[in-house]
């Protein structure tokens, strides 16, 4: 029997904790039963939640009445929330209790604390922020979405290798295509920071393949696997298709109304239509993972449902089973040569000769 | 009868010119027969063409075998482009034979010819790209969507009156709405200049409302009339919009097909689907100004057909019509106060006590 993968829960995190939170854990368990729980809430709470379902009776339970609001600012977190489910669920990924921890809680809260608590990967210097999008032809992975504000050329680099690997372990796309995104116009094209990603990107060895810049409209479209950009372009991409998508969906709808014929005919497509809108589902590809942590951290959607929920911890628990960690770890040794002092937010130091000198 | 509206044309531009060109003019002078058209293109292909519309009898050609390539670098277009039809209608605009120009050709060429005939309006430091994108409630006016790769903050609130006045001018909202862009996570929420342009932007009278920042998935939800960004960010979010619009039609197509019911039904609806597409194609707010010259110019997309060009004609006369620049000149004036040298690219001088000191 294999080693289970064990997963801290914050069960308190998210609009609609803890139900969606244990009823999402639940329904994990049924596609992925190698899966073990440990779960942070208030006992009063979460208990009766996790006694409705027999799979959890596994499952190791940890009281704490404390949790992080949604509206607490980061800094507020760190100070204040030492005994939140939050922070005791990634006190459990440091202490080696668990491999991976999920919350649908606070964003902000979550990467400072799992920040400090965690730490980064030897050889990286910034956590991002990864999540997929819906293509034309599958799904691409995309980061930064929202960590980092502001990105130098190596941060960018340590994406794209790091995105490349999550591609490989989520979506078991063996040679991704990686992308800068980057706007169309010739000659004013791209950022300092971006014509210098794009140099150094066209000499490291990828475990896929660098296609240069890509445009927005290039995503949608399927023509590239992983997605490099900032968090703040990132965010801003993410946020505009999803409010895309909501608007197309909408007006489809007031469409569908506009007339009996189209009634009867929506009615007759129903299937069609349902269909159309799983493919462009938040819930379907929840789960934005910070990735570059001594752990694997996954955020589920704030307004995430029990269904989101349990595609979040699905993606965990398969980021780990691959081994995504070890990977990324291996690959910045290779490329980078050893870290003076195990490398943790420290720079990364070329080796003489090597592919960043 | 009120004077004319005279428009020049550059008739070579586009991929699908000059055809798309000459019967997109054709068609705006029926829905518009105030304007006159000043056509300059090669009169071997042109003239043919024009001789089919009984309406463009009044037009005035000017013969040029020369025009600008679409994979022409703007550098080379300012050459090598002297006699090209792009470049004269230019010139129209600047020797006053015509108030405005509308092209589908080379972006970049088009906005460093602009620039460097017509000039800045007294007060801009940097003209912008404007254009519009669909929402839930109506139309939304987006600047810059990729004429200035980073912008400051003076940049960003010289943006913020000029899109209003459009929005007044172009969209007919008295009031509008202005937001800028930015990411949702606290704390960390914006660059610096995005702070120091809301911090000034609250203080500056417009003729709509400062609401401080959006996320981007409050663009299509309506909740702004107005968004201001830099251009690299304008241009993502642009491109994102029209990628995910594709991908969410081209999902409904797929799952129409998907079976025999889904497809009478889609038969059925037929004309909610087209209503749906009409309200997403690009066509239908086809024409991106480049906003802050001393003369209106329209940029029409480089593959539009005659319905798209035709969109791009009737903005830039209603843009000419309704005085928007010289609301911009005044906006300035009254803003700024008078200013040393003309204003053509001077950083704008604040008045003691002004509201930009």
């Amino acid at each position: 029997m294999p080693q289970p993968t064990i997963i801290a829960l914050d069960a308190m995190g998210g609009d609609k904790a803890p139900d969606a939170v244990i009823d999402g854990a639940a329904a994990a368990l049924i596609i992925n039963p190698n899966i073990k729980f440990r779960i942070f809430g208030d006992e009063a709470r979460v208990r009766p939640l996790v006694a409705r379902h027999a799979s959890l009776a596994n499952a190791i339970f940890h009281h704490t009445p404390d949790s992080i609001p949604g509206d607490m600012k980061p800094s507020a977190a760190l100070r204040q929330g030492r005994n939140s489910s939050m922070r005791l669920a990634i006190n459990a990924v440091a202490d080696g209790q668990a491999q991976g921890i999920v919350s649908a809680g606070n964003t902000g809260a979550l990467m400072a604390l799992a920040r400090l608590v965690l730490g980064s990967l030897p050889g990286i210097d910034r956590p991002a922020i990864v999540s997929t999008v819906p293509t034309m032809t599958g799904r691409c992975v995309m980061l930064d979405m929202g960590a980092n504000l502001e990105c130098d050329a190596d941060n960018l680099v340590q994406f794209a290798i790091m995105g490349t690997l999550y591609a490989r372990a989520a979506l078991r796309i063996q040679a991704p295509r990686v992308g800068l995104l980057n706007i169309g116009s010739e000659e004013m094209k791209g950022h300092d920071e971006l014509r210098a990603a794009a140099v150094i990107l066209r000499e490291t060895p990828l475990h896929g393949k660098f296609i240069g810049y890509v445009e927005a409209d290039q995503i949608p479209h399927g023509d590239v696997d992983v997605v490099v950009t900032d968090g703040f372009t990132g965010n801003i991409t993410l946020k505009t298709i999803e409010g895309t998508a909501k608007l197309c969906s909408n007006f489809l709808k007031e469409a569908l109304q506009s007339s009996p014929l189209a009634k009867l005919g929506a009615l007759l497509a129903r299937g069609a239509f349902m269909q159309m809108k799983a493919r462009m589902d938040p819930r379907a590809y929840n789960g934005a993972m910070l990735v570059g942590l001594q752990g694997v951290c996954v955020k589920s959607h704030g307004g995430t449902d029990a269904r989101g929920f349990t595609n979040s911890v699905l993606v965990a628990a398969q980021l780990i089973e691959e081994g995504l960690n070890e990977r990324i770890k291996d690959e910045f040794a290779k490329l980078y040569g050893a870290l003076p002092n195990g490398g943790t937010s420290a720079a990364p130091q070329a080796v003489e000769g090597e592919v960043l000198s």
